[in-house]
């Protein structure tokens, strides 16, 4: 099966299939399950960066009213270890309510009660002892001899990862042009609209839980193995959700918290994160330092990158590496990547949006841009030079498609790159400016992914998948892959998800690979469905299936249209009431697919208040088909959105003196809003037509929609005022700062 | 596929898989499910038998605290027209408030309230003016020239349904006995442990329905019908419910209110119906009056059944044949069956277990009963002078098995039927007699029947089935499949059912056919499931899948069991996570599988106080392979109480004056209690060892079991006092009567 060449549903800028829920209120978020028996749950917290939990006198607050349980110390599942996620190898123990505190916000005891006000209240009933430890918060101070050791091992989460080819000395001395910087992300948080959300309920040895997912099976084999139990005897369900970005693919502590209240009270319990519960806790994106060496010969052919890496995971393990991008964005044969990762004593990292990924571009990016002012070569051209050919591994694998020549041209043509880069670049105290980054995203998807299908005798369908729509429209994509192949309106099309009970297995959505997995599935399942249909069809035409086409809920044969009979009068249909399909994602082909991007930015530096405003910015992606041109764009803007508070606003702040985060709340930590982002911002799809990817011609978009956009907004920061800013976010503060040490301070 | 020769899982005495939420209360029955800002609704009833509705002021009721809508004969949905079940044909229409009311207890208008006791109170508020009109209550009245009308088409149902083969006049000329009798049954109440329930939301355009149902997809095409929304629009959901017996096949009147009050509020709308209102219109029994002439040689052939049947339906259309068992039971040339089914200004009848059949059970077998005498045969002995070879139609279907013979030697053989009929039959003022009745039924079940398998990836096991489990047991017996085939254990299967959008299609929970059309789903779905598993284990073991064995969760070369491999240790299920698997219901053999069953039942009769007891009791079936001992004698034992009930105590009564239900409750509605039954009932099972009726080999068993029980009580009570009791139930009132009547009241 090869991709479609002509589509009349997919590519359509449609709505979302439960736009009217989402408006209208009417979707229920894992918070908004609610049992008559129901008790809530409230997590008594460390206030120390660092310390040893001496005591826990829980008996006033078993007292107090509405109080049905506490868990601390003293039960048996206190010291419970916990999982890691499958990706997170050789973590030290994580404990449910460990007595060595790591960070500020570190679980010590828990409470159920009738109210939420009650539990809240019940946690200061408990009185807690802790032996004050001293602390360490940034990498550097982490990896100094003597240094705070966060665990028994040490602050070095394991040994450096390498990534190697070539010979990097040998690349750098045959360069004509050799740049080098160190640059610096912020720790940014996920900042999820909804909280972390779970309620939890058993029946008998049977648990159910509710949950805010980007992956429900993941969970179901969390708390399978947490808990010693089947996995047909856990059932997570995650209706809708308000973002993930990442913090949502693991289990959270505060969801199996719920889950033993649960057991011990015999009642339901739901969990609803504050807002400041869900900055300490939920994760975050690792803050990195990359110093990067690159070097090129006067005709802009890149002869070595080097990359030397840190990054912070926090308390507890996590993946903090980000330097993949620089092995693979550009063709380069000599190439090494070297990263450490280190421990502190703060929240701990975790997946998200593209890991690692906008912390390298806005290195390699702005290395790029450095080296190609070296050489004297346009930006834009100077990544021209050094497109890849293939994935570079070994052996190198060959791209289904490669888009990013495509995007830099077309992309510097509708920006209208050459003249901006010539247009002058002050008004009065405003310095303007534009920049570029690229990047790529190493995801093609692939099994396991099954979709079933069940047609009813009006013609009218259900959509089983067990995949997460963590808000990205991954539903209504779906359903379109059905309608196309079906010809059904996507109203009457129901669709039902993610539910380990009831639909088939699905992996996270995460790594931007939820369609490129699953429309392939449902494209499987839908050809199945119109096999079956023709079959029954050709009995009725008396003519054979292959001779009979469908088309807007009719079967004709294909030269008597005139014969077509409505999906609703095929008698075999009737009879059988029900056809039932299964479709899943076929292995990966031998060439990968994956996804290109280019940003180009604008941006306004007002050298009096250091201000730096993002005036126009187009996304230019090879991402292969638009599945929906509407969810594409909602996809791209939000990416970018969230690459502009990644360049100029999100930070993470910890409190030197305690420890603890000062800006834990959407106040103090200033996610962009729409007065931040500009009204000129566009989009611009690159589609390679690539027939080899999958069976749908697709490729993932969530991620890189995110990766290039700091980097690019640093570039045109520094056409616009020369300055190189090296550390993200580039706060009106340290623009400042910048300005004024180099004179330019208006 | 045959069935199983030997089984390891199937046949075991084992609890239910559902014992646990049952009793313990956590079982969410569809009156459970909660919402935080759902509604209750409370109905109003039309208090006369039979009368115009004048006009409906609602105005007072609109403004009493709680109340969010009323429904009445103003909203445009007053007049909607209701489908009926696809077997009712050409119904009168019924409308959902239909000024003409035509029993006591029609709907008139409903309120929907924050409370229940506000939408109770806020019915008396409603003032409607009713014009009284003449009603008729039973079949004679109703058939007789001018009569009240109850339709604008008369009383008469629809023209008498015949059925006919040979000669039943040269059959009764032949014969050398003629017996003939009238026999009547009374109006059986299904009185369900649990009432009827329902909770309606709205999302949007989508609608779902928890509902107390047997069978969720009927009740889907039900409301999609009558609200015109696509069935993919619609989903219905059945957890757990506390019986059916017929009366949920169909779906009620209250639940499409609470749809539509839930659409006029936006809000969850609860219904459940109080026991009153149950016993008012959620169905029952109709009662019949059947005239029965029967002829036999005199060495015991049946030469003719001739049987006249007027059943009484009630209000509206419903099916009130019941002749078709004296076709099929015993082998006869000549047969007529002639009926007519009659309105009345009652509640409406609907299908409860084994619709007519009991009813024709009490005439024919007592008819048999009294030819064997005539003739001088004892009845075991004259029934196996006529078992059936075929299943008598145009053309003769051949049986995969009958099983009739079995039943009645090898039960008079355990009852010791020859030693009680000639034991004495009296000491002091009781008389004791043993008597015999048997009983077969028409439904080999069929397809369409999906049901969906999904392993996980550590050897446990999802099992999805759109049946619903009305009580029977039948997601036991389904898991039992499952494990059976695949060797896990009933604790390491889950089970989700019965829900329209999640769960494959499945036919209504009635006909005795749930097991049959459900159980070879899942095994071709095990079947399926252990191929898939084979393979990847070939891959692992180096063999052939063929040359593999699945035993106890582990794969082995069947010659090399040491190299056993644990499900869970399989990489290749690793990485897939999951195998999913859809198995189907096969077409129906060309013979028939059907059931067949004996009933002996040992009475004492007291003379005094005209007090029936069933002392003893057998039941014997063929109703082939025993699935599970347990859920087998649950189903005969509650058959048995059922069918003591229909014989002594249950009888809907109706007052002459008003039509009013006069014990429309429990208390005043006799079922039968633990007392009523006999210490000593018990159950054999025949198994024929049928291999063609299915691939699982068991039959029906759910409406035999109480087919007979009365016409054997009633055979008993004549062996024991020489009384023919025609009409049902025999009440100590009616007993005492006919034995003062032959002069022998003790």
């Amino acid at each position: 099966m090869t991709p479609w060449t002509e589509t009349t549903v997919v590519g359509k800028p449609l709505p979302r299939v439960d736009a009217y829920e989402r408006v209208s209120g009417s979707a229920v978020y894992a918070g908004d399950v609610s049992f008559p028996d129901m008790l809530h749950q409230a997590i008594l917290r460390c206030p120390h960066a660092h310390a040893l939990v001496k005591s826990v006198d829980t008996h006033a607050a078993r007292t107090m009213p509405g109080v049905r349980a506490v868990l601390a110390d003293a039960d048996p599942e206190a010291n419970m270890l916990l999982p890691y996620p499958s990706w997170i190898r050789n973590g030290p123990p994580m404990r449910l309510f460990d007595p060595h505190c790591r960070y500020a916000g570190e679980e010590v005891a828990a409470v159920a009660a009738e109210t939420p006000e009650q539990a809240r209240e019940a946690l200061r009933a408990i009185v807690v002892q802790y032996q004050e430890l001293p602390f360490v918060l940034d990498a550097t101070e982490a990896l100094k001899p003597g240094a705070t050791a966060v665990h028994e091992r040490g602050n070095v989460v394991r040994p450096p990862e390498v990534i190697q080819r070539g010979d990097v000395a040998k690349g750098l001395q045959e360069a004509d042009a050799v740049v080098e910087g160190t640059y610096e992300t912020s720790c940014e948080i996920h900042a999820t609209m909804e909280t972390l959300s779970s309620v939890a309920r058993w029946d008998g040895d049977r648990l159910t839980v509710w949950e805010s997912s980007q992956g429900v099976f993941d969970h179901q084999e969390y708390l399978a193995a947490a808990l010693g139990l089947p996995l047909s005897s856990v059932r997570v369900i995650c209706r809708y959700m308000g973002g993930g970005f990442g913090s949502k693919a693991e289990l959270s502590k505060h969801t199996l918290i719920a889950v033993l209240l649960a057991r011990k009270t015999a009642r339901p319990v739901r969990s609803v994160l504050t807002r400041e519960e869900s900055f300490l806790c939920a994760g975050n994106r690792p803050p990195h330092t990359m110093t990067l060496k690159a070097g090129a010969t006067k005709d802009g052919v890149l002869r070595a990158i080097d990359l030397e890496g840190v990054g912070v995971v926090g308390a507890y393990a996590d993946d903090a590496t980000g330097g993949f991008l620089a092995t693979q964005l550009y063709a380069c044969a000599n190439v090494r990547v070297r990263e450490t990762e280190v421990f502190v004593n703060a929240g701990k990292a975790r997946a998200m949006r593209a890991p690692g990924f906008p912390q390298c571009a806005w290195a390699l990016e702005q290395t790029i841009d450095a080296l190609a002012e070296k050489i004297g070569i346009d930006p834009v051209e100077l990544r021209l030079r050094n497109l890849p050919t293939s994935f570079q591994w070994t052996p190198p694998v060959p791209y289904s498609s490669m888009g990013l020549g495509q995007c830099l041209i077309e992309g510097a043509r509708a920006f209208g790159w050459k003249e901006a880069r010539e247009r002058p670049r002050s008004s009065g105290p405003v310095l303007r400016g534009v920049g570029v980054a690229a990047c790529m995203w190493p995801n093609p998807g692939g099994p396991p992914a099954t979709a079933i299908l069940r047609l009813f005798a009006d013609g009218s369908l259900n959509l089983t998948t067990g995949v997460s729509d963590i808000g990205t429209g991954a539903k209504t994509v779906l359903a379109m892959v059905a309608g196309e192949e079906l010809g059904i309106p996507l109203d009457r099309i129901q669709i039902e998800w993610a539910d380990t009970a009831t639909t088939p297995y699905a992996q996270v959505s995460g790594g931007s690979r939820t369609v490129i997995n699953n429309a392939p599935a449902v494209r499987a399942a839908a050809v199945e469905i119109r096999r079956q249909l023709l079959e029954i069809a050709a009995e009725e035409l008396k003519r054979p299936p292959g001779e009979l086409v469908l088309k807007d809920g009719r079967v004709a044969p294909v030269d008597e249209p005139q014969r077509a009979l409505p999906i609703p009068q095929l008698k075999g249909l009737q009879q059988r009431k029900v056809i039932l399909a299964v479709g899943s994602r076929h292995p990966n082909p031998p060439k990968l697919g994956l996804p290109f991007g280019v940003h180009f930015a604008e941006v306004e530096v007002n050298t009096r208040t250091g201000e730096v405003a993002v005036t126009r910015f187009l996304a230019v992606h090879d991402s292969g088909r638009v599945m929906n041109r509407v969810t594409y764009e909602n996809q791209v803007f939000g990416g970018v959105t969230m690459g502009i508070g990644f360049a100029l606003t999100e930070r993470r702040v910890l409190d030197r003196q305690t420890g603890r985060v000062l800006n834990a709340n959407l106040h103090d930590y200033a996610i962009p809003t729409v007065l931040d982002v500009p009204a000129d911002m566009t989009c611009l799809p690159i589609d390679p037509h690539d027939t080899e990817c999958n069976t749908t011609g697709t490729k993932g978009l969530g991620e890189p929609a995110m990766v290039p956009t700091a980097a690019a907004v640093a570039n045109a920061v520094y056409h616009a005022t020369g300055i190189r800013v090296t550390r993200a976010p580039i706060t009106p503060m340290q623009m400042l700062g910048l300005l004024a040490a180099r004179g330019r301070r208006g």
